[in-house]
């Protein structure tokens, strides 16, 4: 299951923004570091023959597939690569796993609850016979951000006391940019909380070690009409109209408390101008702090309170040094990686997970754990903001967390 | 009452931090802004004498005084200047405010929300009478932030949409930092809250021109407990033990909506290691965005949605040009400004208020908003959070603010 | 010779830092822009085949080849691309050239004046037959310098006055780093100077679009002695011994004009702790300023003196939009990119060139300026600093420069 | 001679921009800081008698004089600061000197070298008879400029390798700003080169405690000719003119060499676009670096190369602490200072001095030090940049310097 001689065969389904960040992992990862089984591009499926023939050209798809279904009853497939949007999430992966193929799943990692404690328990009855799976929360494999965590986890900043954590974008802040599948609710699920709220709170996982445990959240949507795209029309019913509602929200506000009771803020938005991907955490220790933005991705600050009196300050360390995380098998300190980087790390570590038998991580237990502090900030929204407790998040061990 | 001979009799109160911060803005204020009136430093109050008298010496006040009561009945002071801890506040202004005399209070104007509402009414009737009051909001003259508040009122980046605003200290994350007035509750009325998020509270009612309508809260004490300082030692009973209890909020984070229904976070810490003075405001318009950070005081950033395509950015405005607040009457560009400015800032447009006869701003009614919303925080935090709605603070048009 | 079946065959040769950065371009390139011409990369060609096959494999070349002059007498290979250090650049380049190889070579062009003129020689001859040849001057593809390219070409800082430029570096800082090939006169030709020295006199070159005319040098070698590394031993005769001089520059300082008289200054240091490759370029214009810092690589600094009166500052541009050079192949908005991929864009501009049967940039002829003006730094250095004109750099139009 | 009864008696001749900086400096000093002798401001002296009134009341002198000559010889008198344009320090410092009068004179010490060794003699025979003086280098005493002197001279970078120092300004990069004193060269002596050009090489010497020894120089005049101001006609015969010539250089480019051989590299410039007060200076020794910029002045920047391997990073560090040089002063941490603070530290140690019996620094032979390299600056650009040595600048103990 693990690969014909050696190599890992790859159906990836969907091919627009996320499979070609995707595409580009599974071609580079083998390029940069030793694997021990060679993915291989094998199959890329789209509902239209035509585009993703093109798609899978321009890609590097060995062929392609039209039925999803399909793919998953072929021998010469390893591992399903779900690109797709998020209300398809829980069907297909857990066809694939059932059909005992390792799967890789975009985030949001469901469009509901429900969704993701179905994926949870597949996920879980797969992998007691041998079967991964894994959430894309990519940005944990950001070298600045893995060595957040891991100065975290060895205590260079303490006890964890604070947290705040940001993504701001500017994308919907024009208040003329159309419609899209990712403003209407019943494809995309949420907006501003699903989409970006998401990655925030497993950062916040990640790094500190701890899950969200309790919340109070406010979600809002500034704008709330807007043209609907020639290409949209069609869509939830819109169509025909010139104008119509977006269904999501674009703004979501929450605060909460970590397992051990640290507070945290977070805030999530599509409509503060300026700020590109602006993903953001700060967490303060009891001996020091840690920050990073992803508009510097290749900075993590640290600040060390038992740094040499007079000589204190946060300190930019440039995360291209071939100690830092996935570092060394790139290039010299200060030539920094981009935003695809994380996605090759995912799938170098994804493969090697998968050749070793190990659990890859984030787990799908992991993406649920993310998913029950979205659905209690909507639930905690509805009652106007009272505070929502997350018993689940609790008590739990984290898999791979600090030492 | 506004002075003999051109002259305002100062009377201050109180000689510590805010005491010294205030001297040097009586002293200085006269010497860069034409002023209609000469401020006299005429006495200091204080309880000990001595301790009184070293200080006028050192900070340059004429005389000495320590029974404050006495002080109001004299001719020859005209404006009483309150630096006290808050839980004074209400008494000694309102008596000033009743003996005719023009009243600065430190922030924040009062320990709760009932003392605060007495004042505000004393100020009102004191108005009828054409005394002035103010409250030392005194960021709000940091020229940055003035810049700020124009810019929005100007409509430079529309409408106000979103605001985040933090007040970052850490001056109480190191555990060994002894217990103080700040750190109890009977003297300081509350911590990280009444200290700092009334800053951000009143920095997001200048700059947007609209108040905090409703909020959600969320308090912590991090650190519970603290050594006792010697010098402390016998307040609030805590003398003869060695640590004590933190009976005060050392974090604070409370989200809400201002007037319009736009959605705001705000967060107050003394916790956050490396972050020394971090004021920070940043509001997000439907045409563009503004942030501010106190750690760079003379610098704004701007945003501007209209700018060329392909060079838009956030633009670092240095503060330091004479078309900028404040400005003209100090250095050339590139000069910056520093932490006391603002008080010198503040005495000038005081001055000129009582001068002119007119409203200085901050008033007590927008101090009183403030503390409204500083005690919803704690209500909502006692109901876990449950948005609290301040329907005195809709529906106001703010004095001075957006034309 | 322009590639079999819409073909692009490629002969690497080298395949140590250079080569893994070139082997990602040409495998990149055709996945993310649309190319009429596919690379492929054919052969990889090294001293020792066992070491060159291992590279071929990892880096993903189809076959190998040790002896080079071998190579160029195959019908099927288009291109060859150098990536040898420096001494060999010229006798490889000459040959492939007259071979009818189009010619990709890394910079710089050469370690003599007397070489780089040969292959500008060369370079023309086999341009009037077709035959293609580019300079890897890589960070000529990074967007953000390709932006400010654009801005000065289109006047948007008006006429250029003023020119600042530094490479910093520190990985020679530390004192125990031993010699290497970079350190040694024969086979480096020069450290500071021609390593990174020549990226600054490019990149002045390229943004401006004026060549350097004058120049006044300063070089010194601040660490001149060095353990002997063991792989190192017996390079220039310094085997045996436990130390060996460092017979190049490690700073490199020189000031001078611009073909328009405008004064430039130009730092190249590998001593600066701490600057990891901060590559830096400021340009001072008439009506604004550009700056740019690699250690920032995808931010382009913008002062446009013509802005708002009170607005006026340096604009950060994220230069991650569509509508900037290159960009629209990758990620959205604020997802930027790193080192490796000015490579694939140059790479992606080489092919297109070719295939257009144009002059594709920076041309040996601008190599060569660049060799000039290195020459003239160190004959100047020799003769304490007196001025060196270079009338070859004056009064040539830029190929490809400022409209 | 050291005042009446504890008292400093000041004259200061000039009350333009400099003198209302030490107007604030003389005011203030005694307030923030505990004096041996407190500073009177006495007389104020100026040619118009109006105007000098007029600036005596705004800026709290107690009476004016219109004769310099005259008030050397009062025997209320303590000591004369000197605010006049260059051009007459020579004349009014020696006579101030040889009336036994302390001295403070504004940089630069003189606009020629015969002037700067005349006033530097003339300071040497006064110090024989306890007589005091200082040039007014007011940026060695910003926090942050001392902090990085403090941490060279305790070697926490090493030794001193490497120094890059830049003042950048643009207040005349627009070229319709009129001609005024400071374009013209018998006024000013010099443009960029002795107006800012002196302060970076006064700041090398104070942060490196080492002369500059060697020099090569570029000076240029980017606007050769501008408007005639109205208030300017009649200055240097350019009355009636529309447009008149600017005689003085606008940029000042040079390098050279500290006395123990470190390259340095310095540019002085009034052209450079959104640059306002730059003044910057970063420092590579052998064991770390520090950098400071103006534009930040409340921030030292510091890179340890002994820190923990993974977690090296210029330190941010915020110079408000109450361990740095003189904040304990001031406000708490965060809080930070101006540009007049400068000033304020300057006058507390020149009366410190003054009461001690010891010799202030910078001391004219600090100045007359700055002086010979602007000098060699000029002599140098006069020769197409051949190096010039400052064999005076070498082999000296720095006053006041590395322990």
């Amino acid at each position: 299951m693990d690969g014909t001689q050696g190599h890992l065969r790859v159906a990836m389904i969907g091919y627009a923004f996320m499979g070609r960040a995707h595409s580009q992992a599974w071609r580079v990862a083998p390029r940069f570091f030793d694997l021990p089984l060679q993915p291989e591009m094998r199959v890329l499926v789209g509902r239209s023959r035509d585009r993703a023939e093109e798609a899978a050209q321009h890609l590097g798809w060995a062929e392609v597939a039209t039925d999803w279904r399909a793919v998953l009853e072929r021998d010469d497939v390893d591992l399903v690569d779900i690109c797709t949007p998020g209300d398809t999430h829980e069907e297909i992966a857990v066809a694939a796993l059932e059909a005992g193929k390792h799967v890789l799943v975009e985030k949001p990692m469901a469009n509901t609850l429900a969704e993701a404690e179905r994926m949870a328990a597949a996920a879980e009855r797969a992998a007691a016979a041998g079967v991964r799976s894994m959430v894309g929360f990519t940005y944990r494999r950001v070298p600045a951000v893995a060595l957040a965590r891991q100065m975290v986890a060895d205590g260079r900043i303490g006890e964890v006391r604070q947290v705040r954590c940001q993504y701001l974008q500017d994308w919907l802040a024009d208040e003329t940019a159309p419609l899209s599948w990712r403003t209407d609710k019943e494809l995309a699920g949420s907006g501003a909380l699903g989409d970006i709220g998401a990655h925030i709170v497993d950062l916040t996982h990640f790094v500190t070690g701890q899950r969200v445990a309790t919340v109070s959240g406010l979600l809002d949507t500034v704008v709330a009409e807007r043209p609907c795209a020639e290409s949209f029309s069609g869509l939830s019913g819109v169509g025909g109209t010139e104008r119509g509602p977006v269904t999501v929200d674009d703004v979501a506000i929450f605060t909460g408390r970590l397992e051990s009771g640290a507070p945290a803020v977070f805030e999530a938005t599509r409509m503060a101008w300026g700020r590109k991907n602006a993903m953001r955490i700060e967490v303060n220790g009891s001996r020091g702090s840690l920050a990073f933005d992803f508009e510097e991705m290749n900075v993590l600050q640290h600040y060390d309170a038992d740094a040499r009196a007079g000589e204190q300050g946060f300190t930019r360390i440039i995360v291209t040094e071939p100690q830092h995380p996935y570092v060394a098998a790139w290039w010299p300190p200060g030539h920094g990686l981009g935003y695809e980087h994380g996605f090759v790390h995912q799938a170098a570590d994804l493969v090697r997970a998968v050749a070793a038998g190990e659990q890859p991580t984030p787990s799908f237990a992991d993406g649920l754990a993310v998913q029950r502090v979205l659905d209690a900030v909507e639930r905690s929204h509805a009652e106007e903001g009272r505070l929502h407790r997350i018993p689940e998040n609790t008590g739990t061990t984290l898999e791979g967390a600090a030492r």
